[in-house]
């Protein structure tokens, strides 16, 4: 696994260390054909469809399949296992299943899907939503896939496999506090309509807001733009993005609502208005309950340190999950890097996520 | 005046009611020579020196000059008033002062100064400082100049004239905080190094900083930048410019050592670093006390409602007064609209203020 790894990283790799792997690229093609000779020579029969997702599975095998895998395709400038990791475990995990002639051997399909990362434009996990789309997504009986964590959580707490829960939603505001711009000299404090500054409380009071609604849920302001934007002008009009993200709706609503009410506030404080308009909206995804039991006792049988938790990111899984029961897992992300060169999980902590991965499907298959 | 007002306000004039008369433009060169015109109309002899100031005095004149005015150009999308004013009311100064054979029409020299706003670059007062940079500076022995106040001060207290103290200083900080760009689903709170809230608290907070310094002191953040700049990722970098303004250095001295203070302490809170870099300084001016108290005695006995003051933005005043006493008047700006096409004052009170103007001009040539 470990060399397949290794192979699969020189396909566009970087000088330093990462990989630049755009679906669609000439090394995200030769990626997928690389695959299809390595699922060959693992004894499975390979084929790519007509949106690019590469599959593998026994020629002696039969539906329903246990789907497993992930995605090899890369953000620009990328690392070496974020998606390749779950292909290449799952790869490994159909190879030991082939080789030891293993029941689950003629369920199990591998998968590496097309544009996971959404370079190609609407919103990523183009593979997996095509899949859903077409026939075969009626003979598929499960999907497990396994990836890094991409945030810090499983490293610092010294843990060293996640059972995902499901993948948290996401609900954007986009927020417009409309004041007056005037000159900033001439301008008294008590006469202006300050639209910086209301947006400025907001941002900074996020935090405490969503605290105060679920310990672990999370939020963001990552875009900002004051106008007329001059640092002689007092801003007219502020205008932020808020991103709040949850696996519980109710959450999801209960922070819109506090962050609505907050934006009042400070809109009222600095003497402007505020227009907060629903943007992007991604539902919650749970994993499927059996599943999720099956993976958390293959993680206590394994004896290495778990827990459960959410997904803060979106994978293939959750798009699988609307459709199909699905289960993930999760290994470490060293420092919680990804979409970066600097990616980074022990060999160690990937073989143990393998294994796991591997006693899973067979649990899973058997149920199928 | 208020005639030449409006034929003045035609030349650039645009559909709603605002001025296009930047300077260097057909329109401002023909507002120029029409200025050249109506001085030598009143009895005067008009000249432009090398870089477009435009002049007027009496033939039989002679130096120490009482120089006043103000300047004939505009921003783009400007108002009738800013900068038009105080040439019209000087010029209908001397106008009376002709016509009247008064002993002050032998020194007053009207002027109209080449972009003040500073759409050529360099800061704006371009004409002002060439001036002193030439051998006519010598031959001034004082500076008048009335403005409308660009503030909504004057207004919101009732009054009609204000007698500028000074202009004040700017100090402008560049400030950049330094966190950590992360996923801002994966990365829990924790673990965020979160740049952008560490540049909304200081956002949010620089009122209250100044507000414990002087009581009518003012600041702004008038531009911000998060980076990388998406919804869905931690800003790693915020960087914001913080600018301050007051008459007096000691103040401004405080202030920025509170803004940098102030910045450590959010910086800190947001797991960040940061770095306070001094940006432009303009260093504050004040008016010559002599004319101050002149100008003061000369609204008491107008008996129209007056108060000192500082002004906020910049004139040609403040460039005139690093080497000439030099004095300067407001009238009210209504709503404190300046740079628009918005830009009104009642006749009545551009009446007033040039009555003001004109007593100011006899009081203060008599002492040359």
């Amino acid at each position: 696994m470990l060399d397949d790894l290794r192979d699969l990283s020189a396909i566009g790799g970087r000088p330093d260390g990462g990989v630049d792997r755009v679906a669609g690229s000439p090394a995200d093609l030769e990626a997928r054909a690389w695959l299809g000779r390595r699922l060959e020579a693992a004894g499975m029969q390979a084929r790519t469809d007509e949106v690019n997702n590469v599959f593998g599975r026994a020629a002696a095998g039969s539906a329903p399949w246990l789907l497993t895998g992930s995605h090899t395709d890369t953000v620009p400038a990328g690392g070496r296992l974020d998606g390749a990791f779950g292909v290449i475990a799952a790869l490994e995990a159909a190879r030991t299943l082939v080789e030891s002639r293993a029941d689950a051997a003629s369920n199990v399909e591998i998968v590496s899907f097309h544009d996971e990362e959404g370079v190609t434009g609407g919103g990523g996990l183009s593979g997996s939503r095509a899949l859903l789309r077409g026939p075969h997504a009626a003979e598929i009986g499960a999907y497990l896939e396994i990836h890094i964590e991409q945030g810090p959580v499983l490293e610092s707490e010294g843990l060293e496999l996640g059972v995902v829960e499901g993948i948290v939603g996401i609900r954007r505001l986009d927020v417009v506090f409309e004041g007056e711009a005037n000159h900033a000299g001439t301008t008294p404090y008590e006469a202006r309509h300050d639209a910086g500054a209301a947006a400025g409380r907001l941002t900074s009071e996020l935090r405490d807001l969503l605290r105060g609604i679920e310990a672990t849920m999370v939020g963001n302001v990552g875009v900002i733009r004051f106008e007329p934007g001059s640092p002689n002008v007092v801003p007219g009009r502020a205008s932020l993005v808020v991103e709040v993200r949850s696996l519980a709706n109710r959450s999801l609503d209960r922070a819109c609502e506090a962050v609505r009410v907050a934006a009042e506030r400070a809109a009222a404080a600095s003497g402007c208005t505020v227009k907060v308009d629903p943007g992007l909206t991604i539902e919650p995804v749970r994993m499927d309950a059996g599943i999720v039991d099956t993976l958390v006792r293959v993680c206590e049988r394994s004896g290495r340190p778990w827990k459960r938790m959410s997904s803060g990111a979106g994978h293939d899984a959750g798009a699988m999950a609307t459709r199909v029961p699905a289960g993930m897992l999760f290994v470490p992300s060293h420092r919680g890097v990804s979409h970066s060169p600097l990616e980074h999980t022990d060999d160690a902590l990937l073989v143990g996520g393998c294994q796991a991965l591997l006693d899973g499907i067979v649990e899973v298959a058997s149920g199928l």
